[in-house]
């Protein structure tokens, strides 16, 4: 068995540091941006920066307006109007799925208590019957605990993303008037603010909790990590309320905006006229930047939980090998410093120059950060891990060799990477499929939408086999463990993905501000670029949370299925095979009723915009102010009353499963809402990031190709632009969130397991 | 174990005279169908029905033209083109399928002799190893046989259908002018042909197969039985080319004659002077009439194939209870009775007087067979069946009563009607989910789409339930043979089902028949009044087609994993759960084929039409004919070419994965397919219905709130016509195409499952 060549100590040492200076990272990146400044008196490029950034490009002053104070005051003016909108939005949630937390911990509390009827005895372990843990009682506090922590700390991560989105977006604008590189850096930055932040934050406070909780529970391991579980079910609850209330809020003022705007009026995209066009961009902060960051701090917090409930009841547990055990925050803690790295690369190694530069750029962080942590895993889990050990297996322990384990992380990581490739082939107007959408524009909406939908269920097929070989090699090799940490390999570059994820939105917004400030076409044109290249990485980062979400589901599915004390989930049986087919379901009735909610809010919007065009005089003009304010409180009421019932059904399904039909058919609906969701959600986001950047490509008119298809306003456009509005809730309120939906209804059968085995099954107890 | 009541002289009689008169009627059906004369001779409506038919309705003959002779026979000549035109394609398919058919059938005997090296010898049976049966060999060369039967009796089906179909819908526009009820009963009878020809035509050749296969087997029925899978591996083989080939060429048509006729020359639809007309026209026939019945014909064959061979390894089988044994064959003879009564009902005992009575009128047809059928039901279990009996269930045999499968043939045959009323509920243009779709036209294309396809995915859930407690039912009273006669249940009024599903494109046709003829606009609001129950009755048909798919393909399932000789199918091992999440990939994969070849084909059908407007002088003044026949080369040409991939992926995926993955993966990919497969094909068809039918809703005006949404023209006209065309390939090429997708992999399996058990999984066995 061997022991691990890092000790305890270095162990409780490393942990932490590498969380202390992923936080130090972040803010020396948030200094970085900070020295943008928002006022008049900045005459030129960052002082620091000026030598480093002596770009070819930059161009003649009055033309960009550089010196005109007005553009500047009016950027910083736009950029706290959003800042305001998307925090007070953010607070009008936070209470709304404040006294959702409170109202699900007490059940948490209720239903893990009552177990063992509240007795405060222990009790004999599940998989160690000769051993006694601590009572039902203990385990229904700490898990209340911890989901209560895990769902503060989603909301802390998704407030804190929306916060540094906001405080770059006028930067980026104000940046990209010397250039496409120095626009891009300040969005970058700021993403890697995001990035860091959360990945750290995540990982801190776990390991602090796990150590906090170690106190009481001492040598009850399983206990420990039971209850630890409660920390992804509230990171993931969080995520669901903030991916659905931010999505819906997102695309109802994008739609709204844009069926007035543009198609009716026609007038540009965040042209200041449109009163949509506030709460189109807060939108883009509140959904994709805090949606988007609740997301995959779930999907980070399940995973670290899934890998060690099943270490806990494997040799790793069973013989208190704490370095072992703790093997899952090493990954992350080697993450961090090997995605501070990879950051080097893109801010201070290389350097953008042209616009065609970007998306090569973006690409390589994905590389060069996957290259690098293989190396990071293969000497962690040299130095990390015993030589030999047993993972627990529906039963019976599993012999696994430490370079197995290795593989299983590998497999996932180079999974994510393939996964972020083939979406960007998908989605990005520089390859052949994003063109032939662009192309069916010729015929009209419909072969548009014909090719765009046909495009997402093929952009489904190489992502699944990646998905299926990551499960099969890892299954094989380490079981449910071997799961849990090839999601953790995906996620394992989770500060450099959240980094160019979030470059996305924030470089959107600051096409958006320089519209809005009226500044030039050609800032708007460089900003436009920044945005192509984020709507593909967007892209990208929905895969990887998508990837990610399915194998995290599989790993918690394990657990669960190993907490409620099942061997074999068989098809055959008819429990199980109904349960597979209404789970297969859920993502069509959950994207019904996030799709309709979308909708109907952005008909309200339409009506409340045009009813501005019409009664506001002067608006089309640009001599009355429209009211921004009214728009803003549509999508706010739209999406805090439109995220209940679809975050009521992916909560309650497996409370009402679990308790009347029981564990087998919970399993079931586990399993065919993981393999039905994950093709549903990726084919939704393609399909959606490919029909926006057909637009884009039209719009940009690049290539020959491209300009027999525009110029805007053209016929093909035209048809664009519906297919792009269509895309809106598709890629980014009901795709996205379906991963949640997968992870979320795993781990929370996994919390409630306990209960489930005891009493659940109701139904079929009576008949 | 009590004897059956019924002695199997009795059933020996039954089984085949039900067949004939199903024939017999039929025939009746088509001689009244044949009396409305297309000549111009014909002076009033039939002699025989005048005194029935006595209608309030009709009207002022010069204002319909009744007297116009040239009316009459272009009518005639019209019918004619699309006659020729639907045969020459069908036997250009043909050709190609015949050349698959016999390549398939030389695969089917290769792999299934080799099982035993093509040894002639007796062996011992897989289930009762005390007993010798036939050779593998003999399965082999019956397996061959029975498949191409299968195979044939399909073809034979589909050109029947289409035959029909073609010989009534120019006398349905003829009708028409005497008024709707008239035109309806001209409709619904042609239909009716169809579906008795079909129904009793399965029956028989299925009857004649066994017979004449026993005098070989003998004693031996597991192997007789196993034989007469091939019987449904070829219908539902020649079902898979018939939809894709016909669904291809269908909406390649429909979409290129309605993009550049509606859209962009606003003319209207069935414009004689739109050169894509005709290749529309046939369409409909050999797409939703020749592959529907191809498609429905399979699923019975199958649902049939797999109940017997189910029953020859029980109790039935065992005893050698033939009367027992042919339980399935008895269902469908009394369903041919009942549905004879059925018909009685729309075509005899009540009439039509009013546009608003059709879609009534064929929902009682559905209701009356339903009610009639459970009666029929539980006469023929409790005569033809023994009291108590015993049902083979993967290794174990379970006691079963005759009541009990009672109650899985009439829950099956009620989740029919369920999910017949919930199709129709979201497809009618009498319901608000429609009127919501059409209502969001008002703010463009692209609500109308977004909302579409929510629709869609709600439209789901119902007939999920329906399902999951079918098969719950079924499954706990009588294992996977109650699935299989649950699934039998559902196709017991087949007969009626496809009568009212064929007489939606027979509609279809007429009232493009009076618009090319140029008839009175009143006739051509008859004919648009049958054809949106049409598409109603169309999405019903569907989804009953796709109900009956995810039983017949369960109870396949069944057979094969019983057949494969495993026990269990657990998602908790990595072969089975990759093969769960690779075939629900499946049916995107396949989507994503269907629709791109119809989006392609309709991209050259557009550029020739649009050639011929430009290059042909009169042609949009009505003054030159166009070429019709290019456009008619088109569709069939990429039809053909384009049915071969999609086709491939489900032919060899079970071939490649049984044979180098092996059974338990396998098992996956037949389960992931399934329970993602409904889901997708459910939403796709009534997505598609619906925004048919919100057109529909817009163009007729029949209310108020569609008044503010027309006339036909306005903007939210021309938003709805695009949801339309959008729909085409969804609701009639890779919606429909889904459920054979999921049967035919089975019913694959199944057959050779003996191959694959011996040899197959050489991948795994290599590492």
């Amino acid at each position: 068995m061997g022991a691990a060549i890092l000790t305890d100590l270095l162990m409780e040492i490393l942990i932490p540091v590498a969380a202390v200076v992923g936080i130090g990272f972040a803010l020396m990146q948030w200094l970085m941006v900070s020295r943008v400044k928002l006022s008049p008196e900045s005459q030129g490029p960052l002082a620091g920066s000026k030598n480093k950034n002596d770009y070819s490009d930059y161009l003649i002053e009055e033309e960009e307006g550089l010196n005109d104070h007005n553009v500047v005051l009016k950027c910083a003016e736009i950029q706290s109007a959003i800042s305001e909108g998307a925090t007070s939005f953010l607070f009008t949630e936070y209470q709304y799925v404040g006294i959702f937390m409170g109202a699900f911990a007490i059940l948490v509390f209720l239903f893990l208590g009552s177990v063992e009827g509240f007795s405060t005895k222990s009790q004999p372990c599940t998989y160690s019957k000769d051993k006694y843990c601590k009572p039902a009682l203990a385990n229904a506090v700490f898990s209340t605990v911890s989901f209560l922590l895990g769902a503060i700390t989603s909301l802390v991560s998704g407030f804190l993303g929306m916060k540094i989105a906001t405080y770059a977006n006028a930067r980026t604008t104000l940046e990209a008037r010397w250039g496409v590189g120095k626009a891009f850096i300040t969005a970058f930055r700021s993403g890697a603010v995001m990035g860091f932040l959360l990945a750290a934050n995540g990982l801190l406070v776990l390991y602090i909790a796990i150590n906090l909780f170690k106190l009481y529970y001492g040598d009850d391991w399983e206990g420990l990590f039971e209850a630890i579980t409660g920390y992804g079910l509230g990171g993931s609850s969080m995520a669901l309320f903030g991916r659905v209330g931010g999505g819906i809020y997102t695309k109802a003022a994008d739609v709204g905006a844009d069926l007035v705007g543009k198609v009716e009026r026609n007038i540009p995209e965040d042209d200041p006229r449109n009163p949509a066009v506030i709460a189109d961009n807060v939108g883009d902060n509140v959904g994709d930047i805090a949606g988007m960051g609740s997301d995959l701090f779930g999907s980070y917090a399940e995973s670290s939980c899934a890998a060690l409930v099943v270490a806990s009841i494997s040799s790793f547990g069973v013989n208190h090998d704490l370095t072992a055990m703790c093997y899952p925050l090493l990954i992350s803690s080697v993450g961090i410093i090997v995605c501070l790295i990879t950051t080097l690369f893109a801010t201070d190694f290389f350097e953008i120059k042209a616009v065609n530069e970007i998306e090569p750029a973006l690409k390589k962080q994905l590389i060069i950060s996957t290259f690098l942590m293989t190396v990071g895993i293969a000497i962690i889990s040299w130095i990390a891990l015993p030589s030999s050990f047993t993972i627990f297996n529906f039963g019976n322990q599993k012999q696994v060799k430490n370079w197995q384990l290795f593989f299983c992380v590998a497999v996932g990581l180079w999974a994510g990477l393939v996964i972020g490739f083939v979406t960007e082939y998908f989605t990005s107007n520089a390859y052949s499929p994003v063109q032939d959408v662009a192309d069916s524009c010729r015929t009209g909406a419909a072969t548009n939408v014909i090719f765009g939908l046909a495009l997402g269920y093929k952009s489904v097929i190489i992502p699944i086999f990646a998905i299926a070989i990551s499960i099969f090699v890892s299954f094989s090799l380490a079981a449910m463990y071997g799961i849990a940490v090839a999601a953790l390999g995906m996620l394992s570059t989770i500060a450099t993905g959240l980094a160019i994820d979030a470059y996305g939105p924030i470089s959107d917004n600051a096409g958006g501000i320089a519209e809005m400030a009226g500044m030039s076409h050609r800032i708007r044109e460089r900003t436009d670029a920044l945005d192509a290249a984020g709507n593909t990485t967007a892209a990208i980062g929905k895969g990887f949370a998508i990837g990610s979400a399915a194998l995290v589901s599989l790993a918690l599915f394990g657990a669960f299925v190993s907490r409620a004390a099942l061997s074999t989930v068989d098809v055959l049986t008819p429990k199980v095979f109904i349960g597979l087919i209404v789970g297969a379901m859920l993502p069509y009735w959950f994207s019904a009723m996030t799709m309709k909610s979308v909708g109907s809010a952005a008909l309200k919007m339409v009506e409340e915009v045009r009813r501005q065009f019409n009664s506001i005089p002067g608006l089309m003009e640009g001599s009355a102010k429209p009211d921004y304010a009214t728009c803003v409180k549509i999508s706010t009421d739209a999406s805090i009353k439109e995220m209940i019932p679809p975050g009521a059904l992916v909560m309650l399904t497996p409370l009402i499963v679990g308790t009347f039909f029981g564990v087998e058919t919970l399993s079931g609906v586990l399993a065919g809402a993981l393999v039905s969701g994950v093709q549903v959600a990726i084919s939704a986001s393609n399909t959606g990031g490919a029909w926006d950047n057909a637009k884009k490509y039209i719009e940009a008119g690049a290539s020959e190709h491209a300009r027999t298809l525009g110029p805007k306003g053209s016929d093909a456009h035209k048809a664009a632009v519906i297919g792009d509005t269509i895309g809106d809730p598709l890629k980014d309120t009901s795709g996205p969130s379906l991963n949640i939906l997968i992870k979320l209804m795993a781990v929370e059968s996994l919390v409630f397991a306990p209960f489930f085995a005891a009493h659940g099954g109701i139904l079929f107890r009576i008949f």
